[in-house]
């Protein structure tokens, strides 16, 4: 492919599959509903969208959404195809842009009055744009070193309730999870700067006992503040994380924006945390939005070191081949040498206990990546510590290939967590 | 409600109406799947989400997304119910923060697992936004002052093909487009800062043109550069645009951020050229996404001047309706004095030409608006000033009350275009 983009997509159409995908290139190009003047054979040679591939995969009589137009010849009995299409680019179009890539493959062509379903896929960059963005900071290597985890996965909390409780009551609960041992904290993603709990008195009074624990034992605990808010505010809020000697900041990646976040990053010394909340709106209709494969390439690429991908067993809808899919894409490389790879931390979240362990490190044959649990932590029958413990348990026990039950016969705060957590 | 924040949905449960909308309300405010220490009752008392409103609207037998849990008691046959909800927060939790905003009103929610649809149908916000934020900073008047209109809607294009034209070529359209008498002229969203045609030289020769144009004529038409990148080159380029004469720059919404466009409104000194691409994401499915209605909210606040929203009869799959009333919503006023309106201009575009001219006048009841025409102006058989003057005959029309083939008796060129556009 060179230097071209390729985007795919799963659609569905009432025209002839060819008719609509050239629909569709000519709308993300050179074309429009008209051929106009200046539209030659040289410059559609040289800048129209190019399709790749058609594959047909289902046929049915009734649309998947509502507003597609049916062509006139199939008025009366219209068939619904379903297909995968593949289409390409020249990077000359639109440039090393991730802003202006997603006009190109995610822009109007959702609205195209030929599909009755148009979801992205999947897209495949040319290095242009490795060299273009800056890519995660820290990824995994940087995230391990600044949180002294060498090995495993963090084992890591939400701060709850999300919302509420005051920069104190905030330092205090951090006191007694930093007490239980817990590698990694974060802010939830509705608690930013609200004038009920202001950032900055949140970083001093947060990093005053997270100092004073990291004195006292070696280990400074990671802890996400959520910076989330205008581009100038983010930047100061990133300078008093830091001062503060804090080593991680947090933002809602679709509140920010991909500008938003690629300026971020290059301002930022820390690891950036990268929240989706908001991600159902792209995900949950199986007939329109976009993949994790695809939403996350745009994500790392701008500079995320960590990125959100739902657990296994969630409290949310996501089913768990998904949850393992997003996550394993996280830490697929997306250039080849010398390019970067551009891999971040997968950070589980959701209803997580030590029971998901197992399959989690079955399915993804890595640790590393953040394992959250806030139930899982702190309503452990035993306390904040036996929670810490119950999952570092569990995780042990994976490695080694033990079963849960097994290692809970020597590991007592596991066994507590397997009859708590059912 | 003071200083609440409030929003509405539409949503579809299995679950009993009042328990689904309470963990709704659980979920981005106070609570967790499960109770947790230190959510007490003062906590929940000033910091929760309150339902304010809950209205069944329907009720089925199927669900409408997949992936929604059922309630055990209902697991054998479900019955799904749809409502209208209202949900209402304390602005002291996310204070007045628009990216803070999205992650409490439009997050989480999407993927509860109680919900087999969800859609946000509006937001309101306290007046603490409207100071907050800076708004668009030349909406009707700034625009029509710019563009030397002061009257009637300003009759616009868009530079086709969109991409692939060479920064010479484009001026070359510009040129043909400003004889022919046209008020606005914008780059596809495609074109950014592609390679081929990169901003800065494209900006260079089409306000020759343009400068040209208006010491000859005395009327400076408004260009629409799309400005779309990552923060530092937006600032770059907007005053590329300024030193060069232009008037207008243009971003895509989506792929900026409201962070980004936020932070490029408080530095710009020209209108700001909203492009919604990709709004089909957020807008085709019935079932989960968000209204244009909550949508434009979002971005007016933030700073755009002008928002697209499609045109009647338009070559998507958006119906009429819904077109009027994104329309009507751009113009209506967001807060009430002595805050800030936020009223910005609505462009209609895609597919239009003269013929839609008298129902647009009717839906709208005012000219405050940017029509843009591709093929209605350059496919026009009379050429372009032909295109532009059948538009504009078609609005004197429809001002005076007077039918298109009545007024077509006198006026050659409207004449022409309700021949040439069935």
């Amino acid at each position: 492919m060179g230097d071209r983009v390729s985007a795919r997509y799963e659609i569905e159409t009432a025209f002839k599959l060819s008719e609509a995908v050239e629909a569709m290139a000519g709308e993300q190009s050179t074309g429009t509903f008209a051929r106009v003047p200046g539209e030659t054979d040289e410059l559609r040679e040289a800048h129209a969208a190019r399709v790749e591939r058609i594959t047909q995969t289902g046929e049915g009589r009734r649309p998947a959404l509502p507003g597609a137009k049916v062509p006139p010849a199939a008025a009366t009995r219209p068939v619904y195809r379903r297909a995968e299409v593949e289409l390409s680019w020249p990077l000359a179009n639109m440039g090393p842009s991730l802003p202006n890539l997603l006009a190109t493959v995610a822009g109007n062509l959702f609205e195209l009055a030929q599909f009755s379903a148009l979801r992205l896929l999947d897209i495949q960059l040319p290095p242009a744009f490795a060299s273009a963005y800056a890519g995660p900071q820290f990824g995994v290597d940087g995230t391990r070193r600044l949180a002294g985890v060498a090995f495993g996965p963090l084992i890591g909390t939400i701060i709850k309730p999300s919302v509420g409780l005051s920069p104190e009551a905030t330092a205090e609960a951090v006191s007694r999870l930093a007490e239980g041992g817990i590698d990694f904290i974060k802010d939830d993603e509705l608690q930013a700067d609200g004038p009920h709990n202001p950032l900055e008195l949140r970083v001093e009074k947060v990093m005053r006992v997270l100092n004073d624990h990291a004195e006292r034992t070696g280990k400074k605990i990671m802890y996400a503040f959520n910076i989330t808010g205008g581009i100038d505010q983010m930047l100061q809020r990133h300078d008093q994380v830091r001062r503060a000697g804090g080593t991680c900041i947090m933002v809602s990646l679709n509140g920010i924006g991909l500008a938003g976040l690629d300026h971020l990053r290059r301002y930022s010394q820390l690891p950036i945390h990268g929240h989706r909340n908001g991600w159902g709106l792209f995900s949950r209709s199986p007939d329109i939005g976009m993949s994790y494969r695809a939403y996350q390439k745009l994500w790392r690429l701008a500079g995320a070191d960590h990125m959100h991908v739902n657990g296994l067993r969630n409290k949310f809808c996501e089913d768990d081949d998904s949850v393992v899919e997003s996550a394993r894409t996280c830490l697929t490389p997306m250039f080849t040498p010398p390019d970067k790879d551009c891999i971040v931390m997968p950070v589980f979240s959701s209803g997580q206990t030590a029971r998901q362990v197992p399959d989690t490190y079955k399915a993804l044959g890595s640790t590393d990546l953040i394992y959250c649990c806030g139930g899982g932590v702190v309503a452990h029958p035993g306390g904040v510590a036996a929670g810490v413990a119950s999952l570092r348990q569990a995780w042990e026990a994976a490695l080694e290939g033990r079963a849960l039950d097994e290692a809970a016969r020597d590991n007592a705060e596991l066994a507590q967590a397997l009859d708590a957590f059912r």
